[in-house]
Order: C-alpha cells, then structure tokens, then sequence
C-alpha cells in the first residue's frame, strides 16, 4: 500500500512563543518614514492607528515573543497543522527529490490569515478597543479578520475593493457570518471614498484606496483600531508560528531541508514560513529560499529596493521595500493576494543581502500546478499558494534532471475551495491544462 | 492553555477490509423486486447498469469484504481522517457530555462522498468500463465520481438537475476540474430528457429525472455502467471506512459512545458510520444511533415502510424502504443532499426494527447549530451535516439538564466552504441566527 506520510503535531507542541528575526539579523533594518516629513517615524506615532502592544512587536529586538494563553487557546482550535510528504506528486514526477508541505488551508477561513488575525483582534481588545477596520481584496484578510473578531467581541468593518465586492461574493457571505460587516470600496461612507467617487464614480477600487478609507474612520476615532494582514514586521512576526511547527515537525522526520518555498504577494505567509529557518543559512548551511510571484507582479523580482508608500494614496508611512511603484496597477490575475506592489521589508532585505531568491511565474504554469496537486495529492490549492507548488515542481524536476536527492518543503497557504470560478475561468480558456501525462489509466 | 484533542491514525491503520452489517443482523433483508414484474430480482439483471464486483457486493453475506490495494492507495491520499474532541463545544454548551466529531470534509471534493465513489471507479475500470453515468443535486456526488473517475482513467458524465445546474456553479467548476463533463437534466441529450421537456420546457428537474437519463445512457451501451452515490447495500458498505476508523479512534481514547448519530439523506454517511457499532446494540449494550433528517423531507420519521422505486419515473428496482412516496416533492432546503423521497433498505429496516431513531430538525435550528460550530469549532460545516450538530446539541444540553455523563459522537461528513451562499441567505432571513450567547466579549 502506498503510504502518504503525515506530521501532526499534539497541541502541546503548540509554539509558545513567535520568533523575531531581526534578533539574528546581522545588519539593522531601515526604519519606516512618516510620509509627510520623510523623517524617521516616532513609533508613538503608529499609536494612531494600531494599539501599543502591536508597535511595540513591530519595532522589537526580541529573539522570541509570548503568545498570550488566550491567543493560544484560539490557535488550539486549529492548530498545531499538518506537515504532509508529497509522496504522490514525488512519485508521479519520477524525483528523487523528497517534497513536503505545511498544509494552512484547514484553518477555519481557510488559509493562514487567521495567524495574525487572532492576535491582532486579541491585542487590541487587551487595550480596549471595540472596532477594527481593515481592507480586504478577494477577501481571505477579511473573513479571517471577522472570525477573529467574532473570538474576542470586537466589530469588524471591511472595506472590500469594489470589484472584488461585485464578484465574490462568498468571502462576503463569510464575513457575515462571522459578524463582519462588509462594504465596497471606494464607498459613500468616507470623505476619501467619496472625493474618489466624485471624479470618477465607476472606480473599481484598488487595495490602496480601500486602506485609506479604514485609515480614515479610525483616525477620528478613540477606540476603533486599524489593522493591517500583511507586509509589517509585527504581522510576518505572528505567521512565524507556522515555521516553527515545521521546525519540529522535521526533527521529528530527521530532515533537513535544502529548498523552502512560498508564494509571495505582502510577504506574510513567505515570511512565517521561512523567517524561522534564515540563522541556518546565516550559519553556513545549505539551504534556498525561494519566493514565489506572479510573472504578472514582480515586485522582488524586478521592483527597485528603495522607500515607498505601502498604499496608493500616500497615507501609510513610507517603507524600505522593493516596489513597482505606488502607482503601478498589477493585471487582474486570478492570485488576487499577490496584486500588491510592494513587499514586506523583512523579505525585501532578505533578498538584497541575497539570503532569499525571488523567482517569477506565469499564470497558467501555476494553475497547471494546481490542478496536477488536487488530482494527486488530494487538495485544491488557492491560486496564490499555486505559486509555491509551481516553484516546487520546477525544483523536483531540475532534481530529477541533476539525479540529486533535495528535501523540498513548501508552504500551501490556503485552499482553493473558494477560487473554482478561477479554475474553470482558466481551463476554459486553455483545456491543454487538463492534461496530465502519466496519472493511472 | 485550553486542550483540543485530535486523534489522527497513520495510514497503517487504515482499514484494510471494509464491513457488511448482514453477516450480523438478527434478521434477513428483503430483496429488491424487478420494477416491472415486481418479483424478487435477479442479482444478474443488475449487471445491466453495475458491474459484476458492485452486483457481487449488493447482495453479500460475507463480514468483512477486502478493500483492493488499488482503492487503499487512493483512501490513503486523504484517509484516516481525524476524530476530534469538540471540547471548546463543550465548554459553550455547559455539557457533561464527551462531544467528539469524525471530520470527513478534508477529503478532495470535501465530503464524505469519494469513499464510495473511488471503489465503484475501481471496480468498473477492472471489468473494462471507460464511462460511467451519474445524477447529482448540488454537485457533491457529481464532484466525487468525476475525481475518482479521473484517478482510475475514466470518463465521467453527470446529470446534474437543471435548477441546481443553473444555480449552483461552484461544483460544477470541481467537476470540470476533475475532468467530469455536465449536463443539465433534463436536457436534450437523452429520450428520457427529451420527452420530459416535450410536456414541460421549463421543468427544473429532479433527482429522479436526472437517474432516468443516466441509466438510460447505460442500457444502450457496453462499455459505459451507472453509478450511484447513496441508498443500495454496497455504497453504505463502502462508506464503513468511516465507522472502522471510528471505532479503532474511539478505543485508542478508551471511550464507548452512548450516542451516535449523522445526517440522513439517502443513508450512505448515517450508515457507514454507525453500521460498525450496531452490533454493540444487538448484545446488549447501552447505545443510541439517531438519524438526523430535515423537517422538511422526513423519510424516516414519517414515511411509510414498504416497497417503492428510488426514482421517480420507476425505472429503478423497487426497495423496501421508508419513503414518503415517489412523487413526493421535498421542498427546496439548503441541504440539497438530503432531499430524498426514500432511505437506504439497511437504515430502514434498522428503524423498523427500533435500532436506529429518526428524529427531524428544522432548517433554522440547523443552521444555528453550524454557525455556531464554525465560530466555536473553526470548521464551517456543510448544511447536511449541520442536522447532526443540531441533533448532538440536543442532546448535550438534555445531559447537562439530567446531570448524565454521555459519549456522543456525531460524523461531520463534509465541509461548508461551497455553502456559504446558503448560509447568507439564511442569515439575511433571520438575524438572530448570528447570537451566540456565551460567547468570549
């Protein structure tokens, strides 16, 4: 019998705490800019729109940070995830490579959102806020925003980019019934939104736009709170507890890994994914990381690495990343959490010190991965976290070619349950991507 | 930190046989009868639409019945799947009671439904099938047969009916994944489609519509055999991986249920998750199984126990059975895959006999019950299966009110992410759905 190989960690293993990079960092990370005066910012200054505990994450040097009890308790319901051995995919791509994957889809919005989202609703409600405000593109930031809000009594309002509002709506229905509200950016109920409506009012949004409308209502606002699902220090910060599970989980198979891959749009999931294993590259060994982008939205592959606004309109404090520019408007792709035109400054370090590699990838040689993965492995991955099997498979076969044994490890972000329409879109307009040389029959 | 305990088995302990209930019953079933003589039926003129293995299956009397290596290899890409210990549920509901859930939504297509439809492709493909015909409501047969097809290299043709087809597209999307082709029905492809249109050109289609046209594609053919997903011997049987797994889980935690109960529909997830335990009954031990159904559509609670054919235009074998009558129309609920006029002979004869008890839920209870699973629990859970949670609620709250410690376990047979249009929609109708007193802030 053919046997699927499966790490699940008991709860107990849960990590305790989430580990800081920049502790092991051998240089010092650029500091953001407030965007009025291009100084360096007062971290005082993000107390406008983020609570205390949250600023105090973000600008720390601690090797590793407690997670609260009832933070832990939330993580519990869902978590220790799974580490899965690809050994379906190893076999039908005829590698010698051995692939894992960190499986987050399980997770009760169904991807790794929920990580960060858990926290930041739980540090916010310590500090006595009642509201959070966020922006939400295809909508996996903001579901897991209003679960985690529905955890710990606070309002959750979204401001979905407009077009995604029209389209998807199942990401809305699940916003709903986690108690979230939901309303289209650029909307009627911020002076941002309507000065946008008023000079052109079939605008169908941008995730930039729909920031500066959740800016907005907190900012004249004592206990309503802003909260951000990616990109920031202190949100890649949280996700690290994906990687320290799959650090366990690797001792625990005696593995150690030589390719770690992610998908990367704001660097969340790439960077809780990887940021835990970058002190063994530090310290000599062999080890690649590889972030995984749309060819469409290159940021770290052909972005210039310099300061920019993390949102269109140039309300958010200026950040040291690489960047297609503020103005620059990503095709619509299918991967809509990878439409981002920037790239966490942790990772966008990383990859000018050339600690990571970023390599890009076509549309439709991601969606060719994806379907290859749900019909071997069992699971439909989201179009994002197709990227990384894409990357995986590209590294598999290049084993495969050089007949040298690699342990590769990806992290598969989300499932893909809610993205069908995505897939039949595609197969539609290419049936070639069906073909699947070498499965039974 | 708060505990939540997950019992995964490794693949080892997959079940390598799955169990006939027949071999253990007290009593003899009785057969199916020719829907045109209505005399007892020759297992032979079944293999007009079944393989011969299926045929073989129906009508067995052996206890255990081998899985084929082949079918294991492809129950391990997904198998076992977890028994988890609702104790976050347990804690909200004040209970006494030991809740524990089996989780069948992580599976490809998210239901419990590939358990079967992996086996019937198998079997097929042995004996030289290379298409096989189905019906599906909402999609999640349709989706499960069209994956397994593809594992064992055949076509698979659905008839997805016609109100569903044009409403529900998001399984459709999983099917084509999967490289399954559908159809509306009734539609123009099939005599029985076409006659249907003749009287009425804007008939929304049924189940029993959608069975006539599928069969009757098979019956001119020989390469192409019909497949069902519930209600006969052999798909329940199939479905027992889910009840061996349970029972193996359960004594790993050395615990004994004392209530068990699922969803019923047709009776494939009810039955292959209790059929393992009825023998505990039958000696004497204290063990209630309760069926979950819909107000709406109470076959078992409130249909008559006789001969009737699983169709509506009485092509099928005729199956003593509880049924509201063939032309009975259930209401359009959200639980799709529960809107059946009849049940499985076995559960039937199980209810008739006093061993199992029907007991019926109305939509909003249900529906209540998810949300509040998926706020509490983190799984989002499939409107069918929603009537089990409804039902182990009741029954938790009832223990706290007599002070009884109870074991109840409940199978969760598939996920809700495709759902959440029903949920909205619900939701939208009734508000208070969305209180949950109790809960954290």
């Amino acid at each position: 019998m053919k046997k699927r190989i499966v790490v699940n960690l008991p709860v107990e293993e849960l990590p305790k705490s989430w580990y800081n990079v920049k502790a092991d960092l051998p240089f010092k990370m650029d500091p953001p800019l407030n965007p009025m005066t291009k100084e360096v910012m007062n971290p005082a200054d993000m107390t406008a729109i983020f609570p205390k505990a949250i600023v105090e994450q973000e600008i720390s040097e601690e090797r590793f940070i407690e997670i609260p009890e009832p933070v832990l308790d939330e993580y519990a319901v869902y978590r220790p995830s799974p580490l899965i051995r690809a050994t379906f995919l190893e076999e039908f791509l005829r590698t010698p490579a051995r692939i894992y994957y960190k499986y987050e889809g399980n997770s009760p919005t169904g991807s790794h959102k929920t990580n960060t989202a858990i926290a930041q609703a739980y540090f916010n409600r310590v500090e006595g806020v009642t509201e959070l405000t966020t922006e939400t593109g295809a909508g996996q930031w903001g579901s897991a925003l209003s679960y985690a809000g529905r955890k710990f009594g606070l309002t959750v309002r979204v401001f979905m980019v407009r077009n995604s509002y029209e389209t998807k709506p199942m990401r809305q229905h699940m916003m709903r019934m986690f108690n979230g509200t939901v309303e289209p950016s650029p909307g009627e109920n911020t002076e941002s939104g309507r000065n946008f409506l008023k000079n052109d009012k079939n605008y169908p949004g941008s995730l930039g736009m729909a920031i500066s409308e959740a800016v907005e209502i907190v900012l004249n606002s004592k206990d309503k709170k802003y909260s951000l699902g990616s990109v920031l220090d202190h949100v890649l910060l949280h996700q690290t507890v994906i990687g320290l599970e799959v650090e366990r989980q690797l001792e625990i198979l005696n593995e150690k890994p030589t390719i770690m891959l992610g998908c990367h749009g704001g660097g969340s999931n790439f960077g809780g994914f990887v940021l835990p294993f970058i002190k063994r590259k530090l310290e000599g060994e062999k080890i690649e990381f590889v972030a995984c982008e749309p060819e469409s939205c290159p940021s770290l592959s052909k972005g210039e690495f310099r300061y920019d606004y993390g949102d269109s309109a140039g309300l958010t404090p200026m950040l040291k990343m690489y960047t297609l520019g503020r103005d620059f408007v990503p095709p619509t792709i299918h991967a809509g959490g990878l439409r981002y035109h920037g790239a966490a400054p942790l990772v966008s370090r990383l990859v000018k010190e050339k600690i990571v590699t970023p390599e890009n990838f076509p549309q439709e040689e991601t969606f060719k991965a994806g379907i290859l993965f749900a019909t071997i492995e069992g699971i439909i991955p989201a179009p994002e976290s197709c990227h990384a099997i894409a990357g995986a498979i590209r590294r598999a076969i290049s084993a495969r070619e050089r007949r040298e044994e690699e342990v590769i490890v990806f992290n598969l972000s989300g499932s893909g349950l809610l993205d069908l329409w995505s897939y039949a879109n595609i197969i539609e307009s290419n049936e070639r991507l069906l073909e699947l040389e070498g499965v039974k029959g």
